[in-house]
């Protein structure tokens, strides 16, 4: 039983801080995006450098009170969100140093709290790619999502946020420092506790720092939208478009007419791509060496797909403005989904060559249930949808509040089923604590509880998430 | 304290099991590469399928007696030789299917017995790539390689073992079976026990599948060798050929004359690229698309290369036999070796910037102890140098005997303090248990401790090694 950040205790942490550390809770630290969790307010801590957040954290056991890190905010699962009993919030806002960069090395060392775009900005800066891309880059924080190892569209060629890590620094459940900021590309050296620690969510210690992997700025990007008739033929373009382009494809969105309906109808001054919409159609990104000419691979990706069946119209970006107006289509989705108002969203993954027989099957399956309007769209490259369920035209989410349960869990189900995941990129966070116990591996379960215990024995870290109690 | 695997246990066991389950270890159950650790004899097991590891494992658990999961034997550590004691020898030898190929999702699930080159034969069958490459890979299996997650020379492109795993089946200490076999690009569904496992070196359970990711193949590939100055030169080598070529280089081998003298001197029938080799010189490999000339590629490179003062000689391979040629060079480094008899090898990472500093000043610092000749090659591209101590001619290494723990000491303490790693690819094993507690961070072998602890009470895997009891 964890006891409360009380004033008692914030005074008594306080005086191992310097001034101003701790505050009161502000309303958006107990929001989260889609409005659907509130948070209990109550104390903040604000670290300005690592022993400080061991200092904090050595409280916090010493007294058995509760401590949410908080990163960013942009969790799509309640994971940031502080449960009942309160818990400390341990917000890593002031912790935003691009540490250092070794453009030789392809590597740069950046403090937790460093927003996605400064750090781009600061790769770019050295003429280097850090490749995590995702919608809540303009707020999101180096800490938050690689607890929650975050993926995004340029997984695909890059991998999820895990992938992009060489070393961490944290701070443990006992208040210890682990300094694990190697920059190497070789450690074999022990367990490894940075993979452990990413996608944890912040159960297992507090990220307070980590050593990122960067890339070469491709040369030249291309970007296009080809109209395709199906799922099936989606993947099969993606197939033909890694047989001619390899490792040079960063981006492969699929997108269902009914997203582009949506902004159609929340969003009208979006510049759309077709003004009759075609069923399906997959947003393409290649970024290409020297000396190469991106439109014109996808011009012979268009050919070859055209021939084949796979295709049946291409708009190939012709300007940076034209390749950012498709990005703007893609990225606006979920803001006309939060429009529309989803009665239960989906962030599922799939192994590839399930996804044509998923997608009819789980229409099918909600459709016993009542009409619904479905919004499939996701990174289909990574075998990750966004299958998310909204009410006909006339009728609101409210309307449908009683089976949101069953939407889901008829979603899950056949997801589970098929092999796939029913947290691709997410996480469990709080929103998804009883999925991971209903589909979980049992012995994984076990390991996972045993780890938690054995590392965090009072449960002091983001009590609540993942593993209740 | 654990009980030994003795004939009335082995009774016991077998009865559980099919005929002829157990047998006697052989001679190669006892022995390692370097012949410089011998295990004690005892009882072999030798499982034809999951299920039966399983009842292995809590055979082993329920008595309180150890288990060493064995693979191909070729660890360079001694994690596969048993220890004093008598533990039960579990050798993955009979689970070697293939179990499926999915040619479309670029994944492939295989026993953990399987050889590295039967995956590689299953991979080009369905003209795919499975791109871990490394010496020993005619004997080595997968089981062993992803529980070292080993390195080898495609790691630059492709990244080590750990990189390639999608999914993993598993055997825990207490005998439940993780299926983990899913080939999902993206789940984040709790804490990563795939990485957990996998460098855990068999002590935190027995790996009994995987699913593993695949690659294209590439349409060409291009080898080289280019003589350079220096180790600093090599290094703006390897940054000139990110920037003309990419994610194309799958190898950047850096070779020291000292390993071209000794294969004249112990292997003289191996062709050598230069008759008069150069102090230094680096093995390129680039992997290129369809309608590339990958050995254009190369020659643009070295005319680069001469002006900027990077390389004075190149030799670009014209066929697949010269390229051959060149592999088989590098190849037998590690033979030579064995074969003028190093008095100290170390298997270590530096940041790549680091790497110019370090060569010098550890030469520097071990002619402080004596005169020796020193063999530092491996996979600059990595930061992972072979930095290997032999005796001048006239002396063996018997004659340096009493020096052999401070050369060690001279090459890791110096590896340290420039922030590398004392074991890059090989692991810990039971060689290096002292170097762990020696230069790991203490907060992460605190962690490790109690990690080991919470998943293996009894400390029945894999006993002895990485984390001594």
């Amino acid at each position: 039983m964890l006891n409360p950040a009380d004033d008692s205790f914030a005074d008594t942490l306080a005086a191992q801080l310097p001034p101003d550390s701790l505050r009161r809770t502000e309303p958006r630290h107990i929001e989260e995006p889609r409005g659907r969790w509130q948070g209990s307010s109550g104390w903040v801590a604000l670290p300005r450098q690592t022993s400080e957040v061991a200092t904090i954290v050595r409280a916090c056991a010493k007294s058995k009170v509760g401590i949410v890190p908080y990163g960013g905010g942009t969790g799509l699962v309640g994971g940031q969100v502080a449960p009942k009993g309160a818990p400390l919030l341990l917000s890593l806002d002031r912790m935003t140093a691009i540490r250092e960069i070794w453009p030789q090395e392809n590597a740069m060392t950046v403090d937790a709290g460093a927003i996605l775009v400064d750090v781009h900005a600061a790769a770019e800066g050295a003429d280097r790619l850090f490749p995590l891309g995702l919608a809540s880059q303009g707020s999101a924080r180096i800490g938050g999502l690689l607890s929650t190892n975050a993926g995004g569209i340029n997984t695909l060629r890059y991998g999820n946020a895990r992938d992009l890590v060489l070393g961490l620094e944290a701070v443990l459940p006992d208040g210890q420092i682990w300094n694990g900021l190697k920059r190497l590309r070789k450690d074999n050296t022990g367990y490894d506790l940075r993979h452990l620690l990413i996608g944890a969510e912040g159960t297992l210690g507090v990220i307070t720092a980590a050593s990122l992997k960067l890339y070469p700025r491709p040369a030249a990007v291309g970007t296009a939208f080809f109209a395709t008739p199906s799922p099936d033929t989606a993947l099969g373009l993606l197939t033909l478009a890694r047989s001619q382009l390899g490792d040079a494809i960063q981006a492969f969105e699929l997108i269902h007419r009914q997203g582009l309906d949506f902004l159609a109808e929340t969003l009208p001054d979006i510049r759309r791509p077709w003004s009759e919409p075609p069923d399906w159609c997959v947003l393409i990104e290649i970024g290409t060496g020297p000396g190469t000419d991106p439109a014109g691979l996808l011009e012979t990706l268009f050919e070859t797909a055209l021939d084949n069946g796979l295709s049946e119209d291409g708009l190939i970006a012709q300007s940076e403005a034209q390749a950012q107006d498709f990005w703007t289509v893609r990225e606006h989705i979920p803001e006309a989904n939060r429009r529309i108002g989803a009665i239960s969203s989906h962030d599922i993954a799939l192994p590839l060559s399930a996804i044509p027989a998923f997608i009819p099957e789980a229409t099918a399956a909600l459709a016993c249930i009542d009409r619904f309007r479905i919004n499939c769209f996701g990174h289909l490259g990574d075998g990750n949808l966004h299958f998310n369920v909204f009410p006909v035209p006339g009728r609101t989410r409210a309307d449908h509040a009683d089976q949101s349960d069953a939407i889901k869990t008829c979603v899950h189900d056949l997801t589970h089923a098929m092999g796939g995941s029913v947290s691709a990129e997410h996480g469990i966070g709080r929103l998804k604590t009883g999925d991971l116990a209903r589909y979980g591996d049992p012995a994984k379960l076990a390991a996972m509880r045993a780890i938690k215990g054995a590392l965090d024995p009072h449960g002091i870290m983001n009590p609540g998430a993942v593993l209740p109690a």
